[in-house]
């Protein structure tokens, strides 16, 4: 099967009911129209074979990564994923593979009714490369700079499963809380992240500032708080971890809160809210059936500092992944 | 260096005065207002070390190329280049080496106003995947798929000289028209293709069906035919020939129209001019200081021909490079 098969087989035929997608798949370039009244918002994310995934993971699971990493970034800026572009890498032709890959890549996308418009299919070293469109209407992105002091910091869900589950992958401790049954939850959380797009209307209406939790919640809020000029205080006892991650910590081995803070590949979004909007803001996440934590607020100071348990207020330094 | 400095000291940098970019590098996504009017194209291309180049390369031709296959992408629609995403993904951090990338792709950009939006910086194999964003006025865009038969088919330029390169990079024939510095002059050919942007507004004003010549001219306009159900003729006495590719074919070595019609990475475009239009376009050409070639003819049987020096004509296969 040459390159041009592939494409047809695997790519060609995921099907989307978009009507603003003028021509995909098949010509030099994909053409697409942006209804009056939206900006575009684009967003692209490599996934590396041994750095992002394991090469034994099934095909299905890192195409359904790929998406949901870059529909997060999408979220984050409070807009609606719409369209993707692929670029694959692969080594040698693998139609097992690819028809695993393009099963997860079909389901991940249907979810939220992404076209895949485009793509590179070449020979390399396995990874690849999504490039996410989304649409927002004027002037309603939601970017990182926004944040002002007495802002109140909200995570939108619990943490440091992703992180707590690349651990278990190097080295598994034994525990008798974490057993293959709790692992396969934290894998879950690794190879299945959910993007909030659930909040999108809420951040329109509400946030200053929101970025998604790729990094780490020190790492990311570091960078929306870099962006904003301005500085935060955590109040580690409000950071919702994980269940499985609590029972880390219950068992007394390694400070849960590390995975929460320091562990990437969370997905969650960590946003910013007013203070005087909170009120209409909570309301609005009890009607929805949302559950929001608010785990700090946002100070003039800069840099991060953490409260402890014991009321200490003390610096934190974030520690994300480092490519380099 | 982290992955952030890195993103702010050889990206970032990069500037634009583009007014259509709200907000470029630094958010979770970028995000581009499209004008009244356009619509959006997308194209991406990945370029894998050892593969597209070779690691030797100095990383500024690197840079340089990744740009320009995709410009050449955005033209054979009849887009104008605007907007570029860069996922970046490197062995190990180099300072000399991204000194040289960032200003390969800095100038490149730079030749056409195209603002360098976002991207993604990660450790793996060298490659890299650029997504080019363009825009062409609504209904404007050229496809693969509007040819007809009686149309014209042209291409912009001398083919052949990339390909011979690359068969130079793999074994040096000994010729005395051969020499270092026609070397050179075939290797840049490879290394800094230049796309046919100047093309752009005849492509909108005459062409049916365009695509951009990148697998061979064989493959490419085979590409083009199968698109637009229908089959072409080429004239090979008509095929314009690089002229380091004409030497290698007066020394009496390979057929040189092996290089034009299957070897690659060209960059010219290949497109047709319905005949009722010809003497219009050929007018303007002329106005304008462009020399194309008509090469063949667009028929309705399926397939591609080639009429012989002798006037004969025979099945044409394309064979261009092939992934796997």
């Amino acid at each position: 099967m040459d390159e041009f098969a592939i494409i047809d087989t695997f790519f060609k035929s995921l099907k989307s009911t978009r009507t603003d997608v003028l021509f995909g798949i098949g010509d030099d370039a994909a053409c697409m129209q942006l209804a009056p009244g939206l900006e575009l918002l684009v967003t692209t994310d490599t996934l590396v074979s041994g750095v992002h995934f394991l090469p034994t993971w099934d095909a299905y699971d890192i195409a359904y990564k790929a998406v949901m990493v870059n529909v997060s970034d999408i979220a984050a800026m409070a807009g609606n994923p719409c369209w993707a572009t692929l670029a694959l890498t692969l080594p040698a032709q693998d139609l097992t593979w690819l028809t695993r890959f393009s099963a997860g890549l079909g389901d991940a996308l249907g979810l939220f009714d992404i076209a895949l418009v485009g793509g590179d299919t070449t020979r390399g070293p396995l990874s690849m490369t999504l490039t996410m469109h989304g649409t927002v209407p004027l002037g309603q992105a939601i970017r990182r700079s926004g944040a002002s002091a007495s802002d109140l910091i909200y995570v939108s869900g619990p943490l440091g499963a992703a992180s707590l589950a690349v651990e278990w992958l190097h080295e598994r401790p034994t525990h008798p809380d974490l057993d293959e049954s709790n692992y396969a939850v934290l894998l879950n959380c690794l190879k299945h992240p959910y993007p909030r797009v659930d909040l999108v209307p809420y951040l329109r209406q509400y946030a200053s500032a929101a970025i998604d939790i790729s990094d780490g919640l020190a790492a990311d809020l570091n960078h929306l708080c870099a962006e904003s000029h301005v500085g935060a205080c955590l109040d580690l006892s409000r950071i919702p971890l994980h269940t499985q991650v609590s029972q880390y910590f219950q068992a007394g081995l390694l400070n849960p809160l590390d995975f929460a803070l320091h562990g990437g590949d969370d997905y969650e979004l960590c946003f910013t809210i007013p203070l005087a909007l909170n009120d209409s803001f909570l309301r609005d996440m009890t009607h929805a059936g949302i559950a929001c934590h608010q785990v700090g607020v946002i100070e003039s100071a800069l840099g991060l500092r953490q409260k402890t348990v014991s009321g200490l207020c003390l610096d934190l330094s974030p520690r994300g992944y480092q490519h380099f």
